[in-house]
C-alpha cells in the first residue's frame, strides 16, 4: 500500500498524468480536493488496463500511502489553489519530501515557494509540462527545475513518462534550478503562439489571395508534413482542413474551421514570454506579432466597424497569383519565420539564464521539445545538433553552414511572400517581424546612430563615436539656439 | 522667506523646473542632499534675472521655508531615492501638505506611496514631466495624478510653467488619481520611441536605398517640418542632418551623424510601455517594434558577424529607384505608422484607464502633448479635436472623415515603401509592424479561427461559431484516432 508516487488533483491532466505513470508501472497514489475525480480516476484506471492506482480519502490518507521519502506531483490551477495545495499537503510531509508543481506557473512564485517550503526541509521542483491532454498520458515533455538533489529523486519516473524524441532521447532532463523548468516552458508556449500564428498567415495567403479549398490546403498541409516543415502543428492543420461538419443543428454542411469565430482565446504564458523578452532586453518581433494578433482578433466588432471605413488596395493594383510558385515561396517563407522565431525564443532563455545564473542547456530545451509537446517539429531536431555542436552559438541564424546556409538559399522567397502580402492588403504581422528581424540581424550598421544623435540632442544623453574606443562618451551642442547646459552628470527624470 | 513651492533634487532637471517656476513669478526654495547644487541654483537663479530661488541647508530647513500648506515638487533618480527624499522630508511636514514626484516611476510604485504618506495625511502627487532639460526650464508638458484636491493645490503653478500649445492651451491638465500621470507619462515615452524609430527607418531608406546625403536630408527634413510632419523630432534631425564635426580631434571632417555608433540606449519607460501593452491585452506593434529595434542595435558585435554569413537581395534584383516618388511615399508612409502608433498609444491608456477606474481623459493626453514635450506635433491638435468631437472613438482609425479619410489616401505609398524596404533588405520594423496593425485592424475576418481550431483540437479549448450566439461554445472531435476526453470542465494546467 506504499505507492512510488502521489498525483494530487485530478482535473484531465491529473488523470492523465497518473495514468500514464501507473501505465510505465509505478504505483500511483491519487488525491484530489472533491473525491468524485478520485473515483473517475480509478475507474479509468480499471478500464485503461487494470493500472496500479490507489485512491486517497484526504490529504492525511494521500500522505500516508506515499513510500518515503516521499514524491508528489500536483497538478492543479496555478496561483493560489497550488498554494492551498501545497499548504493542505504539507501538513502531513517530512523533511525530505518532494512536491513537484506541473502546473503553468509565473516562474517567481515557484521561486518563492521553494524558499518557503525549503523552511521546512520539503524539496521543491517547478516543472514545465506540454502536451495537452493526450501528451499527459501518453508521453508529454516534462521541464524540471528545482535542486539537482530533487531531480534525481524522480529522474527515473520522468524518463520513463515522458514522450521520446525520434531517436528515442526522453523528452525531459534537468532544466535548472527553482524557476528554470517553469521559464522553459513559458518560452515554449511563446514559441507555440508564433508557429500557430505564422500558420494561420499562411492559411490567410493561401485561402484569401490564391483562392484554395480547404481540400486542397489539407492536402498541401500533409504534403509539407513530409518535407522540413514536418510537425505536430502542421499535422494537424491539415487534418483540421479536412474536418467536415457534423453537427445535427449545423446552419452549413461545409467545413468546421469555416465556422469557427475567429477571436481567439489565450492563457498568461504568451503574454509572459513577450513581457519577459523585453525585460530581458531580447527582441522577440515574431512572438510578439502573434501575442498582438490575437489581441486583435478578439476586437471583432471593432474590426467588422473598421471593415466599413479603411480601405485596402484596389483589386487592379494587386499582382497577378502564380500559384505554385507561391505555395512553394510560402512553404520557404514558414519555414525561415519558423527558425528567427525559434532563434528568438532560445535567446529569452539565453537570457534569463545567464541573467540568473541557471545555465540553461538550450541544446537540451530543443531536444526535449521533439517529442510530446506542440511545438514537435523535425526543426526541432537540426536545432538540438546545431546547439550540441555549438553551444556558445550567439543565435540559431549564424549556425554557419546550417541555418544560416538555409535562410541564405530561402529567403528570397521569403520577402516575396511579404511583399504579397502587402500588396494585396493581407496582414501577415508574424512573417514580415521575423524578416525585419533577419535583416536587421544581419546588418553592422543600423540607422540607431540617428537615434542616438536625437537623443543627445534633446536629452544630452552622449553618444559613442565609431573613431573611438567603446566605453567614451561625447555630446554635441547640435543647436546653436538651443540652451545647452554642459554638465552632464547627475541629470534625473529626463527623457529616454 | 515663506516660499511658494519647494524644489528638491538639484540635478539639471531640477535646476531647470524650479528656475522656470521663479520666471514665472513664484517664490521657489530649493534643497539638494549635497548642498553644491544649492549653490549652483542660486547663482543661476541670479544670472538669470535675479529669480526668487530661496537656498536651504538642510530638509528641515527647506520644509520651515515654505508656506502652509508646503508644496514640493522633488525630481531625484526614481525608485530607492524618491523614497529616501520622502522619507527625509515627510519628518517635517505636516497634515495637507503636498508632494509632488516629477520623476519618471513605475506607476504602481507612487500608488504604493500614496498609501503610504495618506496614512500621515500627506498628499502625493505622481506628475510626468517631458520635454529634457529645456522643457523643464521654459515650459515642459506636466501631467500630474493624484487627488483632486492635491492637483487644485498646484493647478495654478502648473498651469503658468507648462509648455503652451499653439492655441495658448497650457500643455497640462488632470489626468487622474495617482499613477494615471505617470502613465501618461510612459506611454508618451514609449509613442517617443515609435517617433523615434520611424524616422531612423525613413533615414535608412533616404540614405541607403535612394542615396541621398545629409546635406539633403537636412533641407527635406526642414521641408517635411513645413507639412503635416511638422513635429520637433523631425525639426531636430533637419538640425541633425547639417551638424558638421567640430571636435578637433575628429577622425573626418564630414557630419556628426555618420560618425555615432549604431547602438541605442534606453532607460525604463519604453521597455514598461511594451509590458504594459502586454498586460493590458493592447496591440501595440510599432511600440514594440522600437524597442525591439533598440535591443539588435545594442548587439552590434553579434551583427557585424551576422553580416559576413547572412545574405540579402542580390543587387540586380532590386527594384529600380525612382527618387521623387519613394520621398513622396515616404512623406505618406510616415504619417500613416504615426497614426497608427499613436492610436496604439492612446489604446493601452484607454485599458489601463478602464482597469483602474482612472477616467483618464484621451483628448486631454494628446493635447498636452502638443507642446513642450518631445513628440508635440501638429499631428496632436488632430488628434486632439478628433478625441474631442468623439470621445468614444473606438480606435483614432476610425475616425471617419478624419484620420481614416487620411489614411485611405495614403495607404497604398505605405505598402510601396514596406515593399521596397523588403526588396531591398532594409529592414522597416516600425513601418512594416503599423501597415500589419492597419491591414488586422480593418479586417472583419481574420485568420484567427484557424488558431482556434488548433487550440481545440489539441486543448480541447472549444471555440465559437459565426452561426451561433456569442458565448455559446463548442467543441470538435477532430481527429478519431485523437482520444478526446469529453470532460470539458475542471481542465488545468493545459495548454494555451
Amino acid at each position: 500500500m506504499s505507492c512510488d508516487i502521489g498525483m494530487y488533483g485530478l482535473a484531465i491532466m491529473g488523470q492523465n498524468f497518473a495514468l500514464n505513470m501507473a501505465s510505465q508501472g509505478f504505483s500511483v497514489c491519487v488525491g484530489n480536493r472533491s473525491h468524485s475525480k478520485v473515483v473517475t480516476t480509478v475507474a479509468r484506471a480499471q478500464n485503461e488496463g487494470n493500472l496500479p492506482i490507489t485512491p486517497s480519502e484526504s490529504p492525511q490518507d494521500f500522505c500516508s500511502k506515499l513510500k518515503k521519502p516521499r514524491k508528489i506531483v500536483i497538478l492543479v490551477q496555478a496561483g493560489k489553489p497550488v498554494d492551498m495545495t501545497i499548504e493542505a499537503l504539507s501538513e502531513y510531509l517530512e523533511e525530505g519530501d518532494l512536491i513537484i508543481d506541473g502546473g503553468n506557473e509565473w516562474f517567481p512564485h515557484q521561486i518563492r515557494r521553494s524558499t518557503e517550503l525549503a523552511e521546512k526541509g520539503i524539496l521543491f521542483i517547478g516543472m514545465g509540462i506540454s502536451g495537452g491532454e493526450e501528451g499527459a498520458r501518453n508521453g508529454p515533455s516534462l521541464m524540471p527545475g528545482g535542486p539537482k538533489e530533487a531531480y534525481d529523486m524522480i529522474e527515473p519516473i520522468l524518463m520513463k513518462c515522458a514522450a521520446k524524441a525520434p531517436d528515442g532521447t526522453p523528452c525531459t532532463g534537468y532544466c535548472g534550478p527553482i524557476g528554470a523548468g517553469n521559464y522553459v516552458k513559458m518560452v515554449h508556449n511563446g514559441i507555440e503562439y508564433g508557429d500557430m500564428q505564422l500558420i494561420s498567415e499562411v492559411y490567410d495567403i493561401l485561402k484569401t489571395i490564391v483562392g484554395m479549398s480547404n481540400k486542397e490546403m489539407s492536402d498541401l498541409f500533409h504534403e509539407w508534413n513530409k518535407g522540413e516543415l514536418e510537425s505536430y502543428l502542421i499535422e494537424i492543420t491539415a487534418k483540421i482542413f479536412a474536418k467536415k461538419e457534423d453537427r445535427e443543428d449545423a446552419a452549413a454542411d461545409g467545413y468546421v474551421v469555416d465556422q469557427i469565430l475567429d477571436k481567439t482565446g489565450m492563457k498568461g504564458t504568451g503574454r509572459w514570454t513577450v513581457q519577459e523578452a523585453a525585460e530581458q532586453s531580447v527582441a522577440a518581433p515574431v512572438i510578439a506579432a502573434s501575442l498582438d494578433s490575437r489581441y486583435l482578433s478578439a476586437r471583432k466588432e471593432e474590426r467588422v466597424a473598421a471593415e466599413k471605413l479603411l480601405e485596402g488596395p484596389p483589386e487592379e493594383s494587386k499582382p497577378l497569383v502564380d500559384k505554385d510558385q507561391i505555395i512553394a515561396d510560402l512553404q520557404s517563407a514558414l519555414y525561415c519565420a519558423k527558425v528567427t522565431s525559434y532563434a528568438q525564443g532560445l535567446s529569452i532563455i539565453r537570457a534569463a539564464s545567464d541573467k540568473h545564473g541557471w545555465d540553461v542547456d538550450l541544446s537540451l530545451c530543443a531536444s526535449m521539445w521533439r517529442g510530446g509537446c506542440i511545438i514537435r517539429a523535425a526543426l526541432l531536431t537540426k536545432i538540438t545538433n546545431a546547439l550540441t555542436n555549438n553551444p556558445g552559438l550567439a543565435n540559431l541564424l549564424v549556425d554557419k553552414g546550417g541555418f544560416a546556409a538555409e535562410l541564405n538559399a530561402r529567403h528570397m522567397a521569403w520577402r516575396r511572400i511579404v511583399s504579397l502580402g502587402v500588396a494585396c492588403g493581407i496582414a501577415t504581422p508574424a512573417l514580415s517581424a521575423g524578416l525585419s528581424y533577419y535583416d536587421q540581424y544581419r546588418r553592422g550598421r543600423l540607422p540607431a546612430n540617428l537615434i542616438q544623435a536625437q537623443r543627445d540632442f534633446f536629452g544630452g544623453h552622449t553618444y559613442e563615436r565609431v573613431d573611438k574606443p567603446s566605453g567614451q562618451t561625447f555630446h554635441t551642442l547640435w543647436d546653436e539656439s538651443h540652451k545647452d547646459i554642459g554638465d552632464l552628470t547627475g541629470r534625473t527624470a529626463g527623457e529616454i
